[in-house]
């Protein structure tokens, strides 16, 4: 019912001619159908000025989940994938890792046992393998792991496990005069060394969890060095938090695929103007992963509710992607 | 001698040409010599893709103080007035103030009285005036007061005590497709309302001081509640953590006027490329104020002895600016 009406009010705007010629399409990965239609509808309707929902390019300002909406976050986020990674490369400078929980579960390859310690676990896995370098080394360690670790699954760079449908949507926003910004619970400077290359999204424009950094001179030259310190958690509740204390305004579209994206979906969709809130579902066992409402990872379960109350946009990736990814089926 | 020889090299690349014609000079307020002819020199090298020391757009990222940098600072902060304004315009719901420091001595007109408490007094005030509402309400207070209240010597608007070249410098960096930041001790929220329109710097290019917030639901609506409590303070070693967390890149470009900017013009200073480190001396008794060593505000002692030492150029305000304020002499 309600697709038929976006289609009726599209048909009627004159969208659907400039869907329907293939070089114009702007989201060739995507099937057309109401997420597609809602996507455009969105946007043409925002740059319209004789719109009176036209919005001021300044305004444009788009939120971004990172894991589990631009790229995959299976079988575990991978910038915990990474943590194990630089806590197996540091093992030999902590002998007393040995006899050490979680490190020593781990460094006998059992990553099951070493993740059984909970959030603790994996706070402790995370400060020693993210904390007591340089801004600039950590970011030159980032940067190394990502071009060249593999996903345990696919045996694919990271950097391939992104949406080609997200890759192609951040495009025609941008075209489009948006300015997408990454709102991740995952690390700022774990994102930072790499998505401008990969997303097309400058350091600037990305807000994550963060540890506390502390100015230093060392040698009569300034560094910044990393504290074994929480600064930040931008889930949840902190994800608009996140976006006030770094953007200053509020989006007026959001992107997200699971709970700890609520906040900011709701935060959106309670602008003046309107708004797109739209949520990736992930529902494709077979080319990506199926899961929500009981994933440890990834949980959406009241965001699928709220979803269908407020008539957000809810993605099904296995029908409304044509291609997930760019190497894929 | 610096002079002569930045004149020499400014010549030879035939800059001297563009800045004699009228039309074409891109900064009218500024005196031509060495603060002036640094400024052009580094942009129009910056911008020379034949030259060693290009910069791709994207990095060029420049930081701008505010307090005594792009406006005034003198007889106080200004973000000071306003949180006196708001005390007095709240004492009404706050009998007890009548009776309790520092709010007492301010009800009573001692302004000196009530800041002799000195930090903790103007914590006090500034959380009394800054805190328990919303990041909505309070916006919407920063913007009555900033449209209305005028400065107490020379009754201009405050967004009137803006320096006119200053202006000039953002119109001319952002023409050569830099991205000017605002980097300040002052509150982040205190700027972000009116820095667009006076500066055309948008909200998320501000990084300044601030105090947490809380996300709530009130009557099925979000809201963001600003609580006394700090959470950053953007000032010395703090602007250099203010940047990386915001900015994620280090500047090329930075423009301060007292000690309080020092570690961002080191921190700009030590990056790969070339820098421009550009201190600000309030020289203009006449037209604006003279201070530097020994002023308690926008004090500038260690700074200047550091641009000396490292060649960093020095705005002598009295001979280097033609003209201050847009109004002025």
């Amino acid at each position: 019912m309600k697709w038929r009406r976006i289609l009726a009010i599209a048909m009627l705007a004159s969208l659907v001619p400039a869907m329907s010629t293939q070089a114009a399409d702007p989201l060739p990965s995507w099937n057309d159908g109401p997420a597609k239609m809602a996507i455009i509808e969105f946007v043409m309707t925002t740059i319209d000025t004789g719109s009176p929902r036209f919005v001021p390019p300044q305004e444009r300002i788009a939120a971004f989940d990172n894991d589990g909406t631009l790229w995959a976050e299976q079988p575990m986020y991978f910038q915990l994938l990474f943590a194990l990674d630089r806590v197996k490369a540091l093992a030999p400078q902590h002998p007393e890792w040995e006899e050490k929980e979680p490190f020593a579960s781990l460094l006998k390859g059992d990553v099951k046992g070493a993740l059984a310690g909970g959030e603790r676990a994996i706070l402790e896995i995370v400060m020693a393998s993210h904390t007591g370098m340089t801004t600039e080394e950590f970011a030159q360690t980032v940067q190394a792991w990502i071009t060249s670790a593999k996903h345990p699954k696919t045996g694919r760079l990271y950097t391939e496990m992104v949406y080609q449908p997200m890759l192609e949507l951040l495009a025609y926003l941008r075209a489009n005069g948006f300015k997408p910004f990454i709102v991740s619970g995952g690390g700022i400077e774990f994102m930072r060394p790499w998505v401008e290359k990969v997303y097309g999204i400058p350091p600037e424009q990305v807000i994550g969890s963060s540890i506390k950094t502390r100015f230093e001179m060392r040698d009569d030259k300034p560094v910044l060095v990393r504290l074994p310190e929480l600064d930040f958690i931008d889930d949840k509740e902190g994800k608009p938090v996140g976006i006030q204390r770094q953007i200053g305004r509020r989006p007026i579209a959001a992107f997200g695929n699971s709970d700890g994206d609520l906040q900011m979906l709701q935060w959106t969709a309670a602008g003046t103007g309107r708004s797109l809130c739209l949520y990736v579902h992930h529902t494709d066992a077979e080319r990506e992963w199926a899961y929500d409402r009981t994933s440890p990872i990834g949980r959406l379960d009241k965001g699928l509710e709220e979803a269908k109350t407020k008539g957000w946009t809810v993605v099904d990736m296995k029908n409304d992607w044509k291609r997930i990814f760019a190497w894929g089926p």
